[in-house]
């Protein structure tokens, strides 16, 4: 058995309680984080500084009590090291100022293994983290879906109706592959030389899963969700891996892959999830994060999920990020409240 | 049998073949839409205007071929005529200038049958509509439901994270039913209002509906949509209600009430929606509206609903609006296939 609860937990192993983090933990709810970052200068700054960076992704640790960190870092790195030209405008989230079109486009994005060596400051930041985390604590590395990335990819930006890539699915689909493919290349090298650095799991984050009506996901997201989780597993089978993809509660009849948790959001219910999935893998989440306004709130769905669960093949989290107005002292309270359902 | 096989349809009369509109078909895909748009000065200008409001309402049944026409207005002319303070800024979408924080705020508000009473451009449009529609057409009249409604009411505009409003459902869920339960008798009113000035069917949208997790949609959604179709039931028996609660598939065990059409959302699986309502419930739509941006994948699409619904107790449509820049040639192809598909 490994020192560290929440490994044990996501290979299914018992564990003495339920473990617990909460995505988005090392963020702007916290007036720690908001010194450092102003430190920084800006959020990509912040990316790019191992020593902060380090610091932001401790703090959580430290001042809510979760029983696992995970790395500070950006979805969008992974775009911007493959040539693309990423900058977040205050108040419009990210930009790139080129968003790929066509095959040319593609081409002459740096792809592979030499994007992924380009990556060196999220490495620094492993090794920094893994330094002066606790031996019982996990460190979780993370990437964005191949789907996911792609979006800003084409879009350029964030978007509502992703009508840009969406036409490109539906009328032009070798070439959505065609990213799709490049991406997971790179990926596949970047969690790789993550867990060469000393991350303990990964996390792929699908956050646009519920752009693709349900008959196309596989094609264009999870099947490369699930190489990605093949090419690590080969060669670290130790190393467990959650997948998370947002808002489809209508696909959970046709996942598949060899991983070891599935990410639940707050769209599905945990109920069906553990129905669907939990004999097959075990489940993270899922409370509505907006249920941190309110410590009641919290309480009842802790304890429903509690129930649900039953304190086996469980990880407790939040169904989506933790939002930047909600005061700390009930972050701590839904760490509490997990640990005190779970018997810690 | 009515002389609309719409209306047929959506009673669940067997009909020559399946009927098919498309949601938010006046729009800006339409150049003749957007040509009496400009004329108008702007969107809210539109709305206000029976004349031109008539106008695009008919363009899709002339130029697409549509078996209904939708009344062009929009969602919020509501809350305006409540008393909040609508604007349309360019490129941002809605706003309200005094959004409501407080029991106060809501009180201040004008109600009921008051406030239904100031929508009378709403009612002279339909009127306008009906005097020019062909007899074998239906005119669809429609309202947002009160949740959707109250999003706006209460962030002031359009919002990725609704946290203003989950806050309050969280922290103080008696202040957010005192405003559904407000808008709900206005809408209950509005539409009884449009009901007599000659609409032939109600659709209720609740465009934001995936925004509360399924545990709490009846609560704090689906219960005021029944109590609407309730109410006008109880007057107007012979008037079918569409009910399209956007992105619900984990709710779809827990629908009930008493209305005749359920729209499907792109996001949930037509097959599963027959499964789990087509005994109870006719049911609409579902074509993922960016298949628009290519022939292939509407007719691909086309068939495959038709092979599920098999012709009976069903509707085509779209899972959501179309987008703008959908060539108006593959908004005609869908019609089409439909009508063929169907054997018209």
């Amino acid at each position: 058995m490994s020192s560290k609860i929440f490994v044990d937990a996501c290979l299914g192993k018992e564990t003495p309680y339920t473990p617990v983090w909460m995505m988005r933990q090392a963020g702007r709810y916290l007036p720690e984080y908001m010194a450092v970052r102003a430190e920084a200068g800006d959020f990509l700054n912040l990316c790019h500084n191992p020593e902060k960076a380090c610091e932001v992704t401790l703090q959580p640790v430290d001042i809510v009590g979760v029983d696992a960190a995970i790395l500070f870092s950006d979805i969008l790195v992974i775009p911007d090291e493959m040539g693309m030209d990423l900058s977040f405008v205050k108040g419009e989230g990210p930009k790139f100022s080129d968003p790929i079109e066509t095959e040319a486009d593609i081409d002459r994005l740096i792809g592979g293994e030499e994007a992924a060596d380009k990556l060196t400051y999220v490495y620094d930041t492993i090794k920094l983290i893994r330094e002066q985390l606790a031996d019982d604590k996990a460190l979780i590395g993370f990437t964005g879906a191949p789907w996911t990335l792609a979006t800003y990819m084409i879009e350029g930006q964030g978007t509502k109706t992703y009508n840009i890539c969406k036409k490109m699915m539906y009328a032009n689909p070798t070439l959505l592959h065609k990213i799709l493919a490049k991406v997971t290349e790179v990926v596949k090298y970047y969690m790789e030389k993550q867990i060469e650095a000393g991350i303990d799991v990964v996390q792929i984050f699908d956050s646009w899963a519920a752009a693709i009506e349900p008959s196309m996901y596989d094609e264009f997201s999870w099947k490369y969700m699930v190489e990605i989780a093949d090419y690590l597993k080969s060669k670290y089978p130790h190393i467990p891996i959650i997948m998370f993809p947002k808002g489809v509660p209508a696909f959970l009849d046709q996942v598949y892959g060899n991983f070891d948790v599935f990410g639940v959001d707050w769209g599905t219910p945990m109920a069906l999830a553990k129905e669907k999935l939990g004999d097959r893998y075990v489940l993270q989440g899922n409370m509505e994060p907006c249920r941190l306004y309110s410590k009641e709130a919290t309480t009842s769905c802790v304890e429903g999920i509690q129930e649900i669960m039953g304190g086996k093949r469980h990880i407790f989290n939040l169904g989506h990020g933790i939002l930047p107005d909600v005061p700390v002292e009930h972050a701590k309270h839904f760490v509490s409240e997990c640990q005190r359902v779970s018997g810690k």
